[in-house]
């Protein structure tokens, strides 16, 4: 059995510079196999990198990083764990943020998001917190100690997924989603 | 949690020919971004089928159906569910048949394979049976009835797994190989 959930794209960014994290707004971005046009990390292909620890640092595999995806309402409770106002999709680089899908950062690979305009992504993985978002969130909160630090724990199980395109088309902030779960696999040996 | 198995290369094969499902097996293959070299299968992308039914037919999409998998184990008991004293991975169109991995079927979404010679596929999903192994079956067992029309059910969480090349390389008859699952995942909502 699949199970559907609908969502609401209430932020779409993308990262213009490879010397930043930060992403910036904007209303209508393509998707290609490649990932999401004009954005750092798309590619058919990556470098391996931290999170890829079975790989040799910098090995060629396939990118199933291209987009990453976040959740308003953990977004919220991000804020509220690291007692800020707000914490933005965009500092922590996100190219989506979603709004309706109840812990979103736990939806399983091979979960699909299906945008109006034809525009399919799978999920691959849960981005896990790395301390690089704390540090931008610090830089636009430089009152408050210690962001960087406590940014991880604050967003655990909260930071999103990353996945990549299975069908290209489009996507626009305010679109209406479709989100398609995978049949539930219980492995035991 | 990450859980590691091991297992072996039984069989490794080729589909050269779109004019039959059925594989013919080889000492080794190169696979590549798109798959296995020389393989009907292989490519970047792919037509959407009845497989992928929440595509208009014949849509452009990526091509994480590259490589299909069997288990050697699992092949043993769909013949004895027909009665047959065995089923060849060739009859099934099957690229690989491993040994070792108990309900291979089950491996979820997001395991990896790894072969010594640099290669690793990720599993796509399960492979569902349909009538055309069956037809194969059937042309090499004349003398049993209605092999075609049982093969479905006789297969059903039995007929293996598709996935993708995530890293080239080379894969042998005989590699071992080690298979990484993902961490578990419950999404509840």
């Amino acid at each position: 059995m699949t199970q559907e959930l609908t969502c609401t794209v209430t932020h779409l960014l993308i990262g213009r510079s490879r010397d930043t994290l930060e992403t910036s707004c904007v209303a209508r971005v393509e998707a290609t196999f490649e990932g999401l046009v004009g954005d750092q990390h798309a590619g058919l292909t990556r470098r391996s990198d931290v999170r890829v620890p079975h790989y040799p640092r910098g090995t060629i595999i396939r990118n199933t990083r291209q987009v990453s995806i976040l959740s308003e309402e953990e977004l919220a409770e991000v804020a509220a764990k690291l007692d800020l106002p707000r914490v933005l999709p965009a500092w922590l680089g996100a190219n989506l943020a979603l709004r309706g899908i109840p812990n979103l950062t736990m939806l399983p690979p091979s979960t699909r998001i299906f945008f109006p305009e034809d525009a399919v992504l799978v999920v691959d993985a849960e981005n896990m917190p790395c301390v690089g978002p704390g540090k931008v969130i610090q830089q636009h909160n430089p009152d408050v100690p210690k962001l960087a630090q406590n940014f991880p724990k604050a967003a655990m199980h909260k930071r999103g997924l990353v996945g990549w395109v299975e069908r290209p088309g489009y996507i626009n902030e305010g679109d209406s989603v479709r989100v398609m779960l995978p049949p539930r696999v219980m492995y035991s040996y």
